[in-house]
């Protein structure tokens, strides 16, 4: 999975004439292997602990590599209620659970079906993507709630 | 609309045993009145022009004041694409149609139902609110790309 995305980023960056440069690399590879919606700096020390030999980084080279790959649909970044920009390697549909009580997003696939179709033509809103974040209480803090 | 939303504020204020006081007073007034999304400075402005004679109010008072108001559902925390955090004085169910050309925010009534109920026992998550968000490209934005 994470190996066909990361041929996926090749070749798109290819074909937009951007180089695949180590950074890139290590900020994709880190990010298809770990699902973990990390901010900048987690995703900093993330590399740092996974990729002991890779000192040709910053957290401003992420971030000025973050638009690159942003934009050309390789990440995608996401805003909690904690209002703390996160990033995502996962590019698939999905939505997110956020536990109010740990801040824990959890990616999740149980279809939610929108009627975007009629919702364009009432608007006139040319639409390209939805974000849905289901907000409230974890399995594990509900759990921790009812035995405290 | 806004004096209803104005007097039930009052009202969930006085039950939860917090003063409505002037900054906080002026802050839902703004925002119950000028339905446009501001973040804290932009609000601050707002609040200048709006209440020439109110001098009482700093960014912090309203990063303060936001966090108190928020936890009593008077207003909502918002998080467009653009990473920044905005506010929200209209707390009735809505979605946000978000313009990734010229960033507006505007709020959208076109119903959207989930099935939470489901969601809710497949997950194993207790759901308390739904955040959508729908970005593309507004009706004046498509008409210049058009026109252009």
């Amino acid at each position: 999975m994470a190996d066909r995305l990361m041929q996926k980023a090749t070749e798109v960056l290819q074909q937009a004439g951007i180089r695949m440069t180590p950074q890139r690399r290590v900020i994709l590879h880190n990010l298809y292997h770990n699902r973990n919606h990390p901010t900048v700096e987690e995703l900093f020390r993330q590399i740092c602990d996974n990729y002991p030999g890779f000192h040709s980084l910053s957290t401003t080279t992420i971030y000025n590599n973050m638009r690159i790959l942003k934009k050309h649909g390789l990440v995608k970044e996401i805003y909690s209620h904690t209002g703390i920009t996160r990033y995502d390697g996962n590019i698939d549909t999905h939505h997110h659970l956020v536990c109010k009580i740990c801040d824990k997003i959890t990616d999740c696939y149980y279809p939610l079906p929108l009627p975007i179709a009629e919702l364009q033509a009432a608007e006139g809103f040319a639409v390209d993507d939805v974000y849905i974040e289901i907000r409230g209480i974890c399995p594990s803090c509900k759990e921790n709630a009812s035995t405290n």
